[in-house]
Parts: structure tokens; sequence; C-alpha cells
């Protein structure tokens, strides 16, 4: 069995197939460079992230073009994504070296307490080999070298990676790559791994060896692996970023005020990396009678290839299916797509609140979006509550908006884990105030972020020291705070 | 259908049967108070926690005899427990005024990041309702308004509790008295409430706007709800503290130098509350040829009631399957237990590591422990690693100590979410730095710890404003930081 990466934009085979890997070798070098590698200081944890950044870097001139090849992306795009990349791992480098994701906290005994209270010292520790599952629409940024990876590898955590198939020639030259500069720095292979299959990801999510997952990608394959790993005999955590339609809302005085702004806004964001982006504004809120016109701008959306055939596909049958939904109509379309390989072109959809029902709210992958006009507030806010949770959610509004936007942004903030005004949702930064993530479906877990400094906290589990001289303490909790990181004491 | 107490000292009926709960009012109630709840300031909540601590403790002299009935537990562990109760409620009260635990971070945009980055504020915010299930153990401190409920009510999260069948009537009271508290807080009612009947706790669980859950309790119990949580339509977060071994090994040097210590020691921990804490030394690795007697001091330990007719049987039934396994014999017990009730005396075992297996390693929830003895430190590392996950993992050993005493603190607590050192397990501070939780099976969630202050984060999701003017922002990301709260900025 083997992996054969596709160039979407004529449907011809890219390089050489990739052949399916056993995962155990990879579970047993894992699980026996786990000791060595959460033992390791910050500095050494940072030096590879460091090390890993300017391999990738280094290597652009020759990884972006295979990813061109393989995702049928743009090139400017995937140089741009690759600096994100490297730059994330830079991040957490950075973290790593700050230490306060440690959440050290020292206390003193207290025995006149209830019950009384022993000498304790706290901190994070890395939960063990983790396994990642990469993403199609980010060929760099979410995957290989993404940001589950760069964030397990800053705790101490093993990575094994799962490939995604449909960049499999470069999953394997950024996996080289990543394997060498693990050796580079001096650390057991086993730090990190990566494996190609589907059926051997799933071997390897069951293993008892792997103590969490990460997981970008569809509803569907998402949630079949959150029911493997919830249902295996010792459940681990599974942190699956999954399908959201992040709605966004526009007030009658911000139509009023920006018109043109919010046609081209929004149609900018839909079809951004041909709408393949989990953030996609696939809803658009607007006032009856609001008078925009949308065909021109759509229209001038040149068609894109998809990342794949299936998403291709699936992508048209779903728009069918959208197309002959009672109550919605076509608003606008771009220029008819080549007929070879993978192509989409932009569609826009319009319906109202009286006709639009849960079925409305499924995400189509790719460029389209669904207009809802709504009659007021009430009408507004019923439809809002029908909406199952997003990554992002959007508020056009003015200043002294007479619009109730302090309920709206309530209603919002917990169906979204990020709330976005006056912008659009696409663009994530990789920052320490960034949260991606939302309530069910769009993660499956919405207690955490997946991009994002704080994403660091997926890989950790406390562990309390009582009475413990402090030669036997981790550096991290010795009275002498060595590693000079913030701590609660 | 309704829940009746029984006195397991005697076998006979407390008070009044409860009816169970039909739980629709209480969800829509819950479901409704969220707005309200998660709105208020950090005041209000910690004004509601004060009060119903000062309530509890008010109500000590009606509550704790009906404790004492429905749980055979003394009267002097029950009332030191109901103010490790109220404790506990104003440590959260502390911890929401202090606001740390929002973590809160606000960023300036970057244009010249990859990608740019706009005006970013981040906090965490509560999850919506929580469904918090009693245990048995803790008729207050794991109960009505235990840490679940009093580290959810903190984050502004409404609780519904499921109570104990086990103390049905004290149950009852204690709601009666929370419920009391809301509505003199001038809350919504919907912010408290308490629903009897496991099938009626079931539906509750299946609920969406059931947002997450809090369990202790056995294993299996937890295993069933576990998947119940993990198979909705839309999975929510489900943290269980369920059963735990808890091993504690004591190398040589140790046993030369303390040897009465370590029998007193350990018995007593092995015992107190008829060996029913959660933290429980289940096993106690020896040197062979320590020499130790502990004859003298089980014999000496009285016969005590168990909580319930259920766990006394289950502890019988274990306890007999542990006698007749090839190479473990009884070392030591009590004195015969009254037959009447529920009543249990300790029972001591032994094996060696020859005759260890995963199957040694089950919890028997009650007054009993095994001694493994082992030859040397291979043999116990290769006993340690056949062991599951733990809340806690205890050492004995000695300054200067040759054996390797830090690579036995790396295993355990990669297996264990608290390592204790010359101490015992049982007795659990509820401060910042404690961790009670730990790998499969102690919790469903090693990440998270159900005692102490940081145990509120399993109640919290982040959310990010993305270029929010000022005024929309919550008050704990405004400009002027009105609750005056830590923040990274």
């Amino acid at each position: 069995m083997s992996i054969q990466g596709i160039d979407p934009r004529t449907g011809s085979p890219v390089g050489a197939p990739v052949p399916v890997t056993p995962p155990e070798p990879l579970l047993a070098a894992a699980a026996g460079a786990f000791g060595v590698f959460k033992a390791t200081t910050p500095g050494v944890r940072a030096e590879l992230l460091t090390l890993l950044a300017d391999r990738l870097d280094a290597a652009a001139s020759s990884l972006v073009p295979l990813a061109v090849a393989e995702s049928g992306l743009p090139e400017a795009r995937l140089t741009g994504e690759l600096a994100r990349t490297s730059a994330q791992l830079r991040l957490f480098a950075s973290v790593v070296t700050e230490g306060a994701y440690l959440e050290a906290i020292l206390e003193d005994a207290d025995p006149s307490a209830t019950p009384p209270r022993p000498v304790l010292a706290r901190w994070l520790e890395p939960v063990g080999p983790v396994l990642v599952y990469a993403a199609s629409n980010f060929p760099f940024a979410f995957s290989v070298l993404g940001g589950d990876t760069a964030s397990a590898l800053a705790t101490g955590a093993p990575v094994l990676v799962k490939a995604h198939g449909s960049h499999p020639g470069l999953s394997a030259a950024v996996a080289a790559l990543a394997s060498a500069a693990v050796a580079d720095a001096g650390l057991p292979a086993g730090v990190f791994g990566i494996v190609f299959g589907d059926d051997e990801g799933v071997t390897a999510l069951k293993d008892p060896r792997v103590k969490a997952a990460g997981f970008t990608g569809s509803t569907t394959g998402g949630r079949f692996l959150f029911d493997v790993a919830s249902s295996r005999s010792d459940p681990i955590p599974f942190f699956g970023e999954l399908g959201s339609i992040n709605p966004a809302v526009v007030t009658p005085a911000a139509v009023a005020a920006r018109p043109d702004e919010i046609v081209s806004g929004f149609v900018g964001s839909f079809t951004l990396g041909a709408g393949q982006f989990c953030t996609k504004p696939g809803l658009l809120f607007l006032p009856a009678g609001h008078g925009l016109s949308f065909g021109p701008a759509v229209a001038a959306v040149a068609p894109a290839p998809m990342l794949n055939a299936r998403i291709a596909d699936q992508l048209a049958s779903g728009l069918t299916d959208l197309s002959s939904h009672p109550g919605v109509a076509e608003v606008a379309s771009g220029p008819d797509a080549p007929a070879e390989g993978s192509w989409a072109s932009p569609r826009l959809f319009i319906t109202s609140t009286d006709a639009f029902d849960p079925s409305l709210t499924e995400e189509h992958f790719g460029p389209a979006a669904l207009i809802v006009e709504y009659q007021d507030e009430n009408d507004l806010f019923a439809a809002l509550s029908t909406i199952e949770g997003s990554l992002t959610a959007t508020v056009h509004g003015e200043p002294g908006d007479p619009f109730p936007v302090a309920r709206l942004l309530s209603v919002l903030s917990d169906r979204a884990g990020r709330v976005v005004w006056n912008g659009w949702p696409t663009g994530v930064a990789v920052s320490w105030a960034m949260s991606h993530g939302g309530p069910w479906p769009s993660t499956t877990n919405s207690a955490h972020t997946s991009v994002g400094a704080t994403a660091i906290r997926r890989w950790l589990r406390p562990v309390t020291f009582q009475s413990m001289p402090d030669d036997l303490l981790p550096p991290a909790l010795q009275a002498a705070n060595p590693w000079k990181i913030p701590r609660r004491e």
C-alpha cells in the first residue's frame, strides 16, 4: 500500500508514491524517548524548536514548489504559510523559555488549615507521546511541523504525525528535515515520527503508548477518531478542530455606513484560499432591504483548484442540496471552472430567516456562502439560537449603534471561540491572546485552542509534589528557581 | 419512585423517602439562568459562595447528625468534613475575587507579524450549565455543595447536582439551604438545582443544555457516564474521578530507619474512614526481608460501617477473589464485625513481585490493602510498570538513600497526580497547589484536578475578542481593568 500525491490543478500524479508505515516501531520509539525528552531543560526544547524553524525556512525553495504541486494553492500563499509555520515554532520556543506555561505553584505548610496542609509544589508535566493528525488545507501550518506538533514538542512530549494523504511528498520531505534536526539536537529519534496511511493512523490512536491526540479536519473524520479515542479501554483526550459555519452579522447601521466595505470584505473572506479555511464566514446575516449587490464582486473571483477531488466532489454535492432547499436562491457566481483537475468557482446563495433551518448551518468547505436576511432583532436572535458552535463569530456595527450589540456579543461568545468586530474571521494570528476553538462541532473540546501560545496546555497534566526534599523536586519547583520561571509562591 | 436513606450501622431506614425528580424543569431553569449568572461580577459570585459557606456552618448541628445516620461515618469526621466544605467554598470566593483564573491576555496589533495581528483580548468564560454527580464517601466535601459545585458556581456556571442515593435526606437538606442562599443573593433559582434518581441523572447528562459534568465515584459508574457524555451528538467534557490503587514504595533504607512509623502510618492510612478514601494506599511495596510486623496494628483497628450495603458486598467479594489468587496470603486482620448493618474489619494481604499481575492492582474500596515484597530495584520497576494511573503515589526514603529515588519519582509522576514523600496519601489539602487527579482509571481526564483552586479550570473555555471597542469588551478585558485582576498585557 502507498499514498500517491495528485496535482489538483490537473489530476495528474506528483512524485513517487509514499509507502504506508507500520506504526509499531514508531510507537515503541516514541514511548522509549519520552523519559529522556520530558527531562530536558526548557533551553534544549527551545533550541530544538528554533532549529526546526531555521531548517524549515532554509528549505523553503524546495518545499514550496512541492506544496504547490500537491495542494494547488498559490506559491505566494504557501511561502507566507511556511513563514507562519516557522514563526509558530519560534513562538513556542519563547513560551517554553519564559516558563509561565508550567503554572508552577509553591505552598508552605499550614497545620491550622482544614484539613492541615503539607508543603506542596505543583507544576504541569507532558502527558506522554502525542499523535497529531495533519490537515489538508494548511500543508505547512496545520501539518507535519504545524501548531499541534510545535506545541507538543515544546512540552517535552514526543510527537507521532499522521500524514495527510493529500500531500504525501511534502509530508515526507518535512518529516525528513524534522528527524534530521532531532538527531542534530542530540535527542532520541523517537521524539519525532511520521506515519502514512489511514488504517495505520487508527492503529496508532488505539495504542496505549499514545496519551493524547490532535486533529484538524472534517466533522465526519474528526468524530470518527474522537469516538476511537474515547472508546479505548483507557480513553485519551482528543483535541479535534472540525467544521465551523462562522456566522457574521451586519447591523442596519453598518450596512448604511459601509456598504462597499462589507461587500468586498465578505467576498474576499469567503473566497480566500478557495474558501478552504476553517474560519471561512459561511453565513452572513443582513437586514432585509439592505440593497447590497454581491454579483460583480463574486464574478471577479477566479476559479481555483480545490485541495483534492474528494473535497471538490463534496462541495459540488453539498451545493446541489443547498440550491434545492426551499427558499434558497443563488445570488452570485464566478466564471466557469476548468473541466480537468478539481476546480471550483465561487457561489453565493441567499435566503431569509423565514426559510432558515439547521440544515442551512452545515459547513460547505470551499468558496461558497449563504446570506440570510433578517427582518428585525427578534428574528435574528431566533435564527442565531439554532446555530451550533463555531470557531468564530463576526459582528459589523457602528459607534452608538441602536442595534442591541451587547446582547448580540453575549449570544455569540457562547457559540464561538473568537468574536470579531468590524473585520473578517479568515486570518488567524499566532500569538498569546489568540483562541482557535469553540463549542461542538467546531471542536471536540471547547476548553482549548489549537492556535497560539496557550495551545500548549492541551498536552500537559498537573502533578503535585508533597513534602518533597528540594533536591528531589523538578528544577522548576526548587527553591532556587534555576529556570527563573514565573511562579505563584 | 423514591430514594430511601439507610443507616449502614443497622440496615434500618432513616427519615422519609425522597421522591425522584423530573429533570426537565431543572434543566430549563439552569439554561435560563446562565445568561444572568455568567454576567455577574466576581463580587456577586464571591458573596454567594461565602453565603453558602456561612449557611452550611450555621446548619452544622442539624446536618451532621443526618450525615452520621445516612453514612455511618463518625460525628467528629463529619464535623471536620463540613468545615472543610465551607472552607472550600470560601477558597473559591477568594479565587474569583483575585481573578488570575480568568487567564486574561491583552495584545496590541502587530501589522508586521506573520500573519498580521489585530488587537486581541482573551479570557475564560464559563461553559454553561454543569451537572455534578455527588459521591457517597464524602457526604459534604464531594457532594451537594462540594468542590465540583463550588468551583463551577465560582465561574458563573449554573449547577445541577445529581444527588447520591446513599444520603438522600442530607442531600435534600443541603440543597434546600443552597436554594435559599441563591434566592437571598438575588440570583435566579436556576443557578442551583438538584435531581434525585439514577435514570433522571442520565437523562440530564444527555441533555444539550448541560455543557460539562463532574463525577466522583466508582470506575464502573464513571465509565458508564463518561461513555454517555462522549457519545452524545454533541459530546461534552466529563471530569470523572474513578478508582485509584495509590501505590506506596518503601526503600530498604527507610525500613531500616523508621520501621514503626511505616507500620503505624500505613495501617492508619489504609483503614482511615474505613478505607473509603479515593486516596487510600492499596499497594505497599516493601523490600523482601523487611521484618515488619503488621498484625498488632491491624488487630487494633475496630470494625467500621461501610457507606452502604453495595460497597460492603463488593468489598467482601473482591477480597474473596484476592484471597484465592495464587501467591497471595492474608497477613493480618481486625476483630470480627457485627452481623447486622454493613460493617467491615480491616484486612491486609501479602504477595511478592513474582506473583504480581495486573489483577492485583484493582482497587478494593474499604479497609483492605496488599503488601508486595520486591527483591531488588529491577524487580520493583517491572512491577510498577504494570500499574495503571493513580491519584497518588508515595515514596518512603532517606537522605542520601542509595536506592534510585530520582528514577522512582520520575516513573511515579508519570502515573499519578500527586507524589508524596515520607507521608501518606490520605488527607487532601484544599489549596492552590493541590492536584487531585491522575491518568486513567484514576480520572477520565488527567489534565485537571478536582480539588484545589485550579479545579475551576474544568468549567471554563477561552474566548478571544478581536478589534473590539473597549466599551463592548467584558470588564475583565477593558483598558481600565475595573476588576483589578492580574493580566498578561
